[in-house]
């Protein structure tokens, strides 16, 4: 009995989750884009305090390990975390991408343009939604997270990163782009590499934010479509170093 | 002595702000914008629920009069504020540009695009940045409002209202758009007619919403440049309703 209702329960998911990429295809079909639906993270916990020494982090290639380590003095373990999970891995940035795609099962896509779908956007924070997108001969990492960064005031955090060094990343420009209901949010930046921790990007608030409402503003029925491009980088149009 | 005194700060005021026109124009000549500085309007006093029942202005081209008048029964007169400031005045639309030009000196410029450069900043909320925009034969009001929406979290919210009926701002989209350090954040959307109220729409969250760290991260020594355009509607590119 029990076994049906799993069989039930896992026929009910995939009949959603093929609705919901039916319906971003049928919204995005005119751009020719893929679409990918990300399902949130749930099992996330925050240390407020784990990115603190994150900074030291350089260009020598190192990912941080991806917990504190009291009594590391080696100067290429930088105690922090994993890009996503508070997971006990550490390792280098060749190896990053296996690391993600074996351990965590993060979907990788291809595609100078692609559109991630977020589904449950109303689930409680902290969660985070992620994917790596394969482009330009480089692997990136887009997370979107909800998280109270004031108590009771849950907000989105997207940004992009590179799976590579600092250096690599200033290559690059990535482009994150809400369009609903004649609304258009458009973000561009140059990704930061994951050497340096997703947490302190976020907690910077150097990426692009959404409250609660503009988020529901864009979201359709539960699900946050962002299409995003990466190029390589070129200087803005009519911008300076003011 | 006194009188040398305020001379003097006369003379550094100007001088400060000759600097800041000088900067936005050397930021914005490349796209031969005409930039705009203005300067924060202090002595606002929100009422939080003075909006109630603006939503039932509608068509009639009557602008809700500027305070709350308990026993008014005229469905012409709905109870709201001005769009601006909590002065008693209230009247019809075609003299609301005359009224804010000459009660509240409102600035009014020319052009499709402009740049909109609000001044100091760090002035804690609530605070409001405002100016006029004429263009395609009608007139803009820009507010850009400093304001906690949850206490000791101050935010800016920026938006573009017309100062005409919802159907006729129903036929233009109005961008705003900061540029700085290779960071770009564009935020397009139908204005929202002057007969709503300018609290409902920043209450909705629906317009332009810069945490204090973002708007830190494009600000310049205290100001902030926005880019305005406003163009005849049509439908965007690779959106639909979804």
């Amino acid at each position: 009995m029990l076994f049906f209702t799993q069989c039930f329960g896992a026929v009910l998911d995939l009949i959603h989750l093929r609705f919901q990429h039916y319906k971003a295809k049928r919204v995005f079909s005119a751009a020719g884009q893929l679409v990918c639906v990300v399902n949130p993270t749930h099992s996330l916990k925050y240390a407020p305090t784990r990115c603190a020494a994150a900074q030291a982090s350089t260009e020598q290639g190192v990912l941080p390990p991806c917990h504190h380590h009291e009594a590391v003095h080696d100067p290429q373990l930088v105690p922090c975390t994993c890009p996503l999970f508070s997971c006990p891995w550490e390792g280098h940035l060749e190896v990053v991408v296996s690391h993600l795609r074996q351990t965590h099962r993060i979907n990788i896509l291809q595609g100078a343009e692609i559109v991630f779908l977020a589904t449950d956007m109303h689930l409680p924070a902290p969660t985070d939604w992620i994917i790596m997108h394969s482009c330009l001969g480089h692997q990136f990492l887009l997370v979107l997270r909800k998280q109270e960064k004031y108590e009771g005031h849950p907000q989105f955090f997207a940004t992009m990163m590179l799976i590579g060094t600092p250096t690599q990343a200033d290559n690059f420009t990535y482009r994150l782009e809400l369009n609903r209901n004649q609304r258009r949010l458009k973000w561009e930046a140059t990704p930061r590499s994951v050497l340096e921790c997703v947490d302190s990007v976020i907690s910077d608030g150097d990426c692009l934010v959404l409250n609660t409402s503009l988020a529901q503003l864009f979201s359709d029925n539960g699900s946050l479509a962002i299409g995003i491009a990466i190029t390589t980088s070129k200087v803005h149009n009519s911008e300076a170093e003011m």
